[in-house]
This record gives C-alpha cells, structure tokens and sequence, in this order.
C-alpha cells in the first residue's frame, strides 16, 4: 500500500496511479472532501467532468463541486440553491432599504433647498 | 412501449414502472431537464437522493438538483457557485452604496437641524 495515496484512492482502496485525476485536489489529509463530492456525484462523474476540462481550471472546478456536494449533503431538498434564494432575499431587502434611504434623502434635500430659499425672501 | 413512459425511462431506455421514483417529476414532454441531471449525478445518485427524502419534499429537491445540474452544464467549471459569487458581490455593491446614502442622509440632516438653529439665533 503506499500510504501517499490520495484521499481519493484511499476512499475508493484503490492504488493511486502517478497521473491520478484526483490527486491534485484531494490530499491524504483531508478524506472527508472526497466522501463529500462520491456520495452525490459518484468518483466516475467527477472524474469525467474534471478530465473534461483544462488543467488550468480543474482546481477551481474539484472546489466548487465539493461546495455544491456539501450543501446538498448538509441540505438535500435545496443544496446551494438554498443559499442562493437566500442571497436574493437579502439583496431585496436592502435594495428595499436603499430606496428607502434614498427616498428620505430627498426630502431632506428638499427641506434644505426651501429653508435656503426662504432665506431670500 | 408505454408511450406514457415518463422522461427518464424515456432517457433510460426501460419500462416505466407503476411506481417509477422519477416520473412525478420529470414529465414525457419535458426530455432534457433529465438529459441534464442524468449528466452530472447519474441516474442512480438521483434515485437514491429521492429515495431517501420524505414523498412531499421530493418535488423541490428534484427541481433544485435540475437547476444545479444545468449551472453545471452551462458553467463547467464554477457551477451554481458562481451564481454565489455573482449575488454576493450585487450585495456588496448594495450595502456600500446604502452606507454611502446614509451617509449622505447624515450630512443632509446635520445641515438642515444647523440652518435651523441659526434661524433662531
């Protein structure tokens, strides 16, 4: 066995090969982030989506893949798009409270601009 | 053939069955919202994330696995995650611009309670 093997390998008992797709981005020293992306996607899915994209981009890509398989695991009715309704409901509530600003705003300006005029006459 | 099948057995080639886990949600007439999760999660994940819910939450769990599924298909490498980060950065736009609008209001209302003063000075 060598125990340099991946936390994808390790998971999966299986010999880590030198150019193993997974090995980037799955150190020995955190298993729980495979276990995470296999139990929702499944090892062959996240082989296949990674091996499809350049090598450049395949960090990022394994990151938010275990995000996503996070989220479902920690809620499985509404994964991230749970997190994602709950951003649009606090853009609304300050875009909400902008325009309440903005609206108090100009009433302040207006009262000023009529006590500057009053000054006048 | 059942020409009733619904989309996924459609997809999966085999016999819908009378309590087929996928056909409340995924309807004849609608082939690639299970093409698309098919991709990313496999049937077989899809099934088993069903399975393991209670029958009212299903539905919204299958639609949120639909719209991360198509994120994914659209977005390779980033997902819904990206969609996060888009959101979180609109907030973040939103709540400077009201910390500068209240900010505004603040400067407004000291001139406006100082012009009253000098009125009665």
């Amino acid at each position: 066995m060598n125990p340099k093997r991946c936390a994808a390998c390790k998971y999966l008992r299986r010999r880590c090969p030198k150019d193993c797709i997974f090995s980037p981005y799955f150190p020995p020293n955190d298993p729980a982030k495979f276990a995470c992306i296999h139990r929702i996607y499944g090892a062959g899915n996240v082989s296949k989506m990674l091996q499809q994209l350049p090598d450049q981009t395949r960090a990022e890509a394994a990151e938010s893949l275990c995000f996503e398989a996070k989220c479902r695991v920690d809620d499985p009715v509404y994964g991230c798009v749970g997190i994602i309704h709950l951003l649009q409901t606090q853009i609304e509530q300050t875009q909400n409270q902008l325009a309440k600003t903005q609206a108090e705003i100009a009433v302040a300006q207006t009262k000023l601009s009529q006590t500057h005029n009053s000054d006048f006459m």
